[in-house]
């Protein structure tokens, strides 16, 4: 089996551009992927594209040949659907085509165009993601669900809004010097715990924001990289995927994510590799208690211990496991169908060197990429390596 | 490379059922695939699950993994979306992911719940799948798009209504003896040709219904087949995708598909067969004037040719090869998401010799099914094949 070989990466600032539509976007993204590969658009013989709420956003479906348009590209394209792990599911089904040597060259990516409904518009748009039936109509929106999983992590394993804080202070020191991210500014602890509630026990900076923006990635197989001399030293060799019921209330706990475990178990196993080798992850912070969850799920960090994480240094820059070194969903900016793409684009570039955080984990060579929907109804997560 | 085999379907009848959800549709056809299959569900690995027009029909985005919980299957699950393709595209994903080895057992299906909109809002809500800024902001809606190919290939290749009225009044005819379709009633000649206006040059009997309906394949490597003794004597041999730009205007000619001639150059390729082994197909109809250029694109029939196939008869269910013999998308119902799996299960009945209609293609062993999006931006072709 082939690895699969990150020629190219591109990544659109994110953050508030509400006039700026998904193509143009993506559009964006895609360029600055095309000139880092070094890839002709001829070569691509299928597009991958990850949108969410387009239809309600832009009133726009069918945006795969749309997208492969507005990236120059006269491929087969499909958009693919998996709430905030859209561009993650994308990935996924690109690396099987070139497993399944079936294509040599694809693009793959996602965009979201939010900010133009309203922060009020765009959090009504977001739930579509939960059961409709049984989840929506009941009032429940996103911060109001992981809400509810703050507190039964609390419940269980203990642990405070203050640990949380801490999270949230990490990746925003992490964004610092990340020229895409949505917020480069740093905050306190204090900031955190005093800023105001969205819903108990989250506050504002336990929340990632509403942004616009656009992710894109040239995959190769490995021949064709070798074959043309692609500078592209980073290769996905892992992937996986978990899948739960979608209303929070049929789960088994609130305060675990039994999908993202199975995504990290099976993508660890694909890669060959266990969580002690990760040496570097991007993980879906859309709240401050997702990367503790996350973090737990992929055996980063032991089940009740994920909470102090952050607070004890362990994933800060200089800590043992770096996590979200680009400054997450949280500083970074969280266009959902973009995030999973931008995920492996943060990732392959600290491992190549190029990131403006490379500096903190210069010796890494393997890396992990989490991106989850809904509350966790959805996961994949992918394995990164050095290795050319 | 081993086949796919087809190993159950499942279908509900299609029409106009406003009160019942996606997932209760859903549900249904995948139990019937289930029971048709021998297969227990927990063997499934992944679920491939096409929908178009969820958000706005259903305020439902994120499907899969609420449709593996309707299947009662606890495996990861994605939402494709490709316009009036999405359950074509989603079938492609599923064969590469049993063909690359990465799984042995998948669940492929679709479902639309679109009546409830009312003809008028289902009508708009599928022009979503036009380019929202160039087209559907200038009015544009899909009977208005089709009626200008339809005048566009009158204009260049000769033609008249009364050669659109024999494909709908063929459709009719087969759609006779099909439990599942939406409508059972013969027309004539006459009936289409003094139908109400939808948009000049078509009319009432040249568009496809608004429906309600869901289709479910499970499929299976060979390997899997065999070592279970399956009954399943038909595998899907070749699959094609091909892409265009979004918006009409930007086409080479309006009464071409080079979509559906790439996806199915590929497909036939891929199975290593020719147009002229093709026994038996089922086409994307959507308007009359839509299975004319269908069968040119898939060389069943010559360029300037199609527009005479059903009036002489040469697609007719005792014709050289019968087209639509489900009763197509015009009257067997076509709701979308829905329509790409159950075109494939309906070949696979009609190859294996269970279908109503297989008395018409009893000598058949090669069988195809296109599925097509928006003005045919999108198109899939699957090549199916008795095997065993």
């Amino acid at each position: 089996m082939s690895n699969v070989r990150v020629v190219g990466t591109g990544i659109t600032p994110f953050g508030n551009v509400p006039e700026r539509t998904g193509r143009d976007l993506f559009a964006e993204a895609s360029i600055a992927a095309f000139e880092d590969s070094g890839v002709p658009r001829d070569d691509v013989e299928a597009v991958f594209y990850g949108n969410f709420m387009g239809e309600l956003a832009e009133h726009q479906g069918h945006q795969g040949p749309l997208m492969a348009e507005a990236a120059g590209v006269r491929a087969p394209a499909t958009r693919y659907e998996s709430a905030c792990a859209s561009s993650g599911v994308a990935v996924r089904d690109a690396v099987y085509r070139i497993r399944s040597g079936e294509a040599d060259v694809v693009l793959v990516g996602g965009a979201e165009r939010m900010t133009n409904l309203g922060t009020a518009g765009a959090t009504e748009a977001l739930a579509i993601a939960a059961d409709d039936l049984w989840e929506v109509r009941a009032g429940m929106t996103f911060p109001g669900a992981y809400a509810l999983m703050a507190k039964a992590y609390f419940s269980k394993f203990g642990g405070d809004r203050e640990d949380l804080a801490h999270v949230a202070v990490k990746n925003h020191e992490n964004a610092l010097p990340n020229e895409k991210a949505q917020y480069r500014s740093a905050i306190t602890v204090e900031d955190a715990l005093e800023a105001p509630w969205v819903s108990t026990p989250l506050g504002l900076y336990d929340s990632c924001p509403i942004s616009d923006g656009a992710a894109a990635l040239v995959l190769t197989s490995e021949a064709y990289a070798e074959e043309n001399d692609l500078d592209a030293p980073v290769a996905i060799t892992g992937t996986g995927q978990g899948g739960d019921r979608l209303a929070l209330h049929d789960r088994e706990h609130l305060a675990r994510s039994p999908a993202a475990r199975k995504a990290g178990e099976e993508a660890y196993a694909d890669a060959g590799v266990g969580a002690g080798d990760i040496d570097v992850a991007e993980v879906h912070d859309c709240f401050t208690i997702a990367e503790v969850l996350a973090i737990e799920a992929l055996d980063i960090e032991g089940v009740g211990e994920g909470i102090s994480a952050a607070r004890d240094g362990r994933t800060t820059a200089d800590g043992e496991t770096p996590i979200n070194l680009s400054g997450g969903l949280k500083a970074k900016g969280h266009p959902v169908g973009a995030t999973g793409a931008s995920q492996i684009a943060e990732v392959a570039s600290l491992l190549a060197g190029e990131h403006p955080n490379s500096e903190h984990v210069e010796d890494a060579t393997t890396g992990l990429a989490h991106n989850a929907g809904g509350t966790v109804a959805s996961a994949t997560v992918h394995v990164l390596e050095v290795v050319a």
